[in-house]
């Protein structure tokens, strides 16, 4: 138990509920939700809708205007300290004349990284942190695994039979999951910074790998990442068309085709295989907050071997594809009991016909 | 929409509730409950214990005594008729002057089959049939199976990794699911008239497929079977001791060695596989009702096949054994999309850490 009221709770929820609001729009920056109160009472609320654009606590001291003198303000995470793109938000708080800063967590972002808090208390104001921390940072996972661990969190979308089959032996997928499920995986899409395939995917199934929502959501599209050692389908594919920029991953001596236009970049390649965390280093500095991994069992087993998955979504099909159907991982090489992974189920529910898993491996604090 | 007022209902729902009290018990006759009540006033309750003592409807009147002259009698199923090893409740039913009967459903058991109606109807006794028939159907859906298919409710059992598999390469089984799971088991074995393996799984495993339920709860133990073509397997392992009868079902030329005392019976076998058809029966000859299969891939996989499984008990570990581990089912020889296996989920729930599926191949009404 923390020392928090039940009030302070109920806005902490409130402001990661507004802060959610963003998933799909303030890539890179974290989401933020702020809830400005006096008791039960909410005299102004917002959240970060867009990075460049205005802070969530900016949002709701407009709204709040004088009545956030002598106010608590909730914030799920720390207010900033410095001049980006927008003016410091502990200093607006400051002159806004608040009487105490409730944060779900300190943002680890290195020209913040307490400095916020310090402003605040600098000018008397009570400040307080840890409040549904746990909330807080699962919201920002993608963000927080960027910061803190220099790489994006990398979820592995899945859509298997019950029996774990991702395909028939002839390579055939289409379709395993309903149209209720692929349609769910659009929301997963949006609020990733980049979907990833492999190349053989690309050849396989021609994926477009773009968000289609199917109505005015707005979202920033995802940057579509292939890994492609040789180049070999730079120059087909519907993963090249439509608005989302692509960017190809290749072994360092491989040749870029003539009038290539598409971004690309390289990684090292060590036995004809991507050293994937050279990859995902390199999509962490291109600010890449989450990644949603959309390929065969075969890379899909190397990121697992790696033991470089943070969350699997998996969708499971009632049907059936036997013996001989694909896989849902190759090369995990396990042959006794001990080496078998562990996962914790994070979440079950129905999805149309399907049950959609929300797994996380054990190794994953 | 039917005609049955909101007191039927919960009455009927009421009667069926304590139907499946006899679960564990009542085999091979089908769990019935009962309830008499004047209105919304219970008078008298009851359910079916145990083949050979009193049915539902003897319990019930004798907790109702007078006061079940002019009530409503609702019963998870028809009346009998006929006099077997307890008296035609019927007649008990006029006898004590109820006025109206409720029964969930038709009793297709040949010396009922609507002569218990009749009896009540000839009596002057109002009768209704079909309250809740879906649910009066799934209590009894293993004696039904064997009144109108003759054959048993088949259910298979398995424990399998999220990537669908049920051991490892080198048939190491123990343990995929977790204790919460392994324990749950034992309640559906409980409900099973016969657990069935094949000889393969008694040489690898080495199970005792008993019941053991952890507390007194009584229970009739299910028959063993044992698919064993040429009785490799008569003279070894734990299937053969403790109080639960064992039946060996082998190919007709297969010789049975001096001195075998358990139960034995023989099979059609085409091209070194069992007539499953054959084999199921003759279970439902020995009055077994519902049989839960507990096998490897090869034995599952030709249940599966043959279109011959009405549910699979499935316990899903978060646990992944890899692309090299044993396949839920061999030899469903699945080519096309078109070819899959459609099922239906009945239920999903946690089990421990494990989920647990229960599901029906589409094929099934």
């Amino acid at each position: 138990m923390d020392h928090f009221s039940a009030t302070d709770h109920a806005m902490m929820a409130r402001a990661i509920r507004l802060a959610g609001r963003g998933a799909y729009t303030t890539r890179p920056n974290p989401m933020v939700g702020c809830v400005i109160a006096h008791g039960d009472e909410v005299v102004g609320e917002g959240w970060h809708v867009r990075a460049g654009e205005a802070h969530a606590e900016v949002h709701a001291l407009q709204q709040a205007g004088e009545r956030a003198k002598g106010a608590t303000v909730y914030v799920s995470l720390e207010p900033c300290a410095h001049t980006g793109r927008t003016g410091p938000c502990a200093d607006a708080l400051v002159a806004a004349g608040v009487s105490r800063v409730v944060a779900a967590m300190r943002d680890p972002f290195p020209q913040v990284d307490g400095a916020g808090f310090d402003k605040l208390q600098a000018a008397g104001i009570a400040v307080e942190s840890g409040l549904m921390v746990g909330d807080a940072r699962g919201l920002n996972r993608g963000y927080l695994s960027r910061q803190e661990r220099g790489r994006p969190w990398v979820r592995i979308k899945l859509a298997t039979s019950l029996d774990g089959r991702t395909a028939l032996e002839n390579g055939e997928s289409k379709w395993i999951s309903g149209e209720a499920s692929r349609h769910d995986v659009q929301h997963w899409r949006a609020r990733a910074g980049a979907i990833l395939t492999g190349a053989g995917t690309v050849l396989a199934d021609d994926p477009s790998l773009t968000v289609r929502l199917g109505d005015d959501t707005p979202f920033l599209p995802p940057l579509r990442v292939v890994l492609d050692p040789g180049l070999a389908t730079v120059t087909r594919g519907r993963v090249r068309e439509g608005d989302a920029p692509t960017l190809y991953i290749h072994a360092p001596d491989a040749k870029r085709p003539r009038g290539m236009t598409a971004q690309a970049a390289t990684a090292p390649v060590k036995g004809g295989l991507f050293d994937l965390e050279a990859v995902l280093k390199l999509l962490a500095e291109r600010e890449i907050n989450e990644v949603q991994i959309e390929a065969g069992a075969t890379l899909a087993g190397a990121f697992m071997a790696a033991g470089l998955v943070d969350e699997i979504l998996l969708y499971v099909a009632p049907v059936l594809l036997g013996e001989n159907a694909r896989p849902m991982f190759d090369g995990l090489g396990i042959t006794t009991m001990a080496e078998r992974h562990h996962l914790r189920i994070v979440e079950t529910r129905y999805i149309g016909h399907d049950v959609r898993l929300l797994l996380q491996p054990m190794h994953t604090g």
